[in-house]
């Protein structure tokens, strides 16, 4: 039997996962993947949250293992706060402005249930972060996607869009937009603070919220800190995402979103109906490690090991494509992902059967692109493998470019 | 700044919980609480659940520390199968019919997100289970509720109203029938086993989908465990929701959803747009969890506690109620909450200013409805006070009771 006549509008324009689909081989041994943006397990604080676990479901139980209230344990968010301040500068974060959700996928959603409604306009960058696309799809928005460059969003672009919806009377429309700014996820470029203070003068102009969503932030290899959109333009403008994924482990869940009290007492809402609210074990542990450990201290291992990784890819890259004429590639200054960019011609989903057959995984651009857009771009992850594989893998890739170069006339 | 003019017609409509704002002054020391259905954090098997965190964290950390995949964990799983193979007899449930869920709560929005549009219909019983009606509310479907009868469900009414909604076409409007046939939340009763056949051949003559949401199920102090509609109908015709919360922690937040593969497909996709997954930490502490100890067994003592605290409370009702004319009040075969009635004129929630001056708490009928109907009744959990805190508690609302009646000339 088939439910499928009577499916909401939701339910029938689901799409499965890209990513999901392209990266089913890739467990196997002798696969090396760059597809996932998965953390290294090694960068995992096991033995301090091992005992840390232990010991809140112990102590802690009458609230590790009951219900908890819907904006989160409390004990975490005073660590939140100060860790916001600590490295974002942001010193006077209410608890009414803090919510937490499971992964900032949550808040995602969330964004998207309480403010896109079907004939709202959402403003996200190109490429996308899929995982966005996929939360404010479910509300049937009209997408405008604003390309990004070297130095981030093209605030030009932007701002030219925004004056002819403006013209249109379709301002009012604009509900958000969604930006990555430091170590873009597919793109891996970061936002110049000249884009980043152009930006924020536009969005006042036209009073359009800013949804940042920072989960790499922290881990930045090379040159200067920039200043967070929230930081520079405030909760009147900026939601601020975050989320531990990245940092400290994956499997707690942990996202946070950090904005105006009336925006987070809306979002509150909406994630006790969608469902009561986070586990309080996960919570209780990221709050006590906090209390206990200084992360930005004990990230720094993790930093170095993920620079490392980086730099072998980038030499790999060097090395192998640099005879590859009009292949270029972004060397980010953080974050898990390089972006690398073929020749005119090139398919990176067509490619994809090459690779596959050759062993080695990326996630085609076309992943990242709204309406399914054939792209000449992939997506490297070095998180995951270890430095040697990296250096095999982007060996496998300069054959899988070179066979289907020849195949197709490209090369 | 207010955000209120950009909101979605979602977040335009959310309402706080009702439960909530009644019950936010319940947690003083002086007051008992009959207010939320919180299980005692005396049942939890904490000390097995320490161990067991800290195992899974120091052993399987690139497991529980890490990314896991929407469906859930699969060692998880397997003990689920063998678990709804054991309370329910039913044999055959296949990996890509469960998937699990934060909570029931998310299991019920999923069902939501996948079936509900704006011109859908959805049933449920009166008093209804507040979680569904707000999950449900964010779909705006036309609601349609179905009185309970001491042994549930009304299905003369639900036949007559299916007839009627099948002659002036509107019967493929209806995307499903929400029911909590054991110990229902807040009414109390247990459907009957002539009822749940009779519910069966309704919906099968009018092809409607049932939701069967059975997190008390196992907590029951007497009479016949009765088959449930999942086991009497099967995957065509019924979707099971299930949790931990009620029977081993909600702390873990570990609901789930049974049903047909292309349902729960749906589902899946829905969730992973959602929040990718839910923690993989909290899902291995309850797979090793059922692995090592026997639920069933281990629940008896929580039982036996349950049990005597519901006995307390009907005695103390019987005692102290019997002399309000016209008041009744269910005895529950298992659950966690008493449904008491009083005569004509009463309004709980007007009443509820005087037992909050009387320190004693309870949910009043109204936050069962839908439309917030006035109501003579009230929700009274028993399972959170001590028994000599649940004899004063009833003395107190029979005290709240008759100066309530006499001021509004009642009694």
């Amino acid at each position: 039997m088939s439910f499928e006549d009577r499916l909401s509008e939701v339910g029938l324009n689901l799409r499965s996962s890209i990513i999901r689909e392209l990266l089913k081989f890739a467990a196997s041994p002798e696969a090396i993947s760059f597809g996932g943006g998965v953390p290294d397990p090694n960068t995992f604080p096991r033995h301090q949250l091992a005992e840390i676990a232990k010991e809140v479901v112990e102590q802690d139980y009458s609230y590790t293992l009951q219900y908890g209230t819907t904006e989160g344990d409390d004990l975490l968010a005073v660590q939140i706060i100060k860790l916001l301040n600590r490295i974002y500068g942001i010193a006077d974060v209410q608890r009414d402005q803090l919510l937490f959700t499971t992964g900032s996928q949550q808040a995602l959603d969330l964004m998207a249930r309480i403010f896109l409604d079907k004939d709202s306009i959402c403003f996200l960058e190109f490429p996308a972060y899929l995982g966005a696309v996929s939360a404010f799809r479910m509300s049937f928005p009209r997408f405008e996607t604003v390309p990004l460059e070297d130095d981030g969003m093209d605030v030009g672009y932007l701002e030219n869009r925004l004056r002819e919806l403006d013209a249109k009377g379709e301002i009012k429309k604009v509900k958000f937009l969604y930006t990555v700014p430091n170590f873009h996820n597919p793109a891996s470029v970061t936002m110049s603070l000249e884009k980043r203070k152009k930006l924020i003068e536009i969005c006042d102009r036209y009073d359009i919220l800013i949804l940042e969503d920072d989960p790499y932030g922290m881990l930045r290899f090379s040159g200067e800190r920039l200043p967070s959109l929230y930081k520079l333009a405030g909760p009147d403008r900026v939601v601020l995402l975050n989320s531990f994924s990245k940092v400290l482990t994956p499997g707690l869940r942990i996202g946070m979103m950090v904005g105006h009290s009336s925006i987070i007492r809306r979002a509150t809402m909406a994630k006790q109906a969608m469902d009561l609210c986070c586990p309080t074990l996960t919570q209780r542990i990221a709050a006590r490690y906090l209390e206990r450990h200084d992360l930005v201290e004990q990230l720094k291992p993790g930093i170095e090991l993920y620079r490392g990784k980086k730099d072998t890819m980038i030499r790999a890259l060097n090395e192998h494509f640099s005879e590859i004429k009009g292949a270029k590639w972004v060397d980010p200054e953080g974050g898990l992902f390089v972006w690398v960019t073929l020749p005119q011609g090139f398919d990176t989903i067509g490619m994809f059967d090459v690779a596959k057959a050759k062993n080695v995984y990326y996630i085609p651009g076309e992943a990242f692109s709204i309406e399914k857009t054939p792209s000449t771009s992939m997506r490297l992850s070095f998180c995951l493998p270890p430095e040697e594989r990296i250096v095999e893998g982007v060996r496998r890739l300069k054959d899988v470019i070179a066979q289907y170069g020849r195949e197709k006339g490209l090369m």
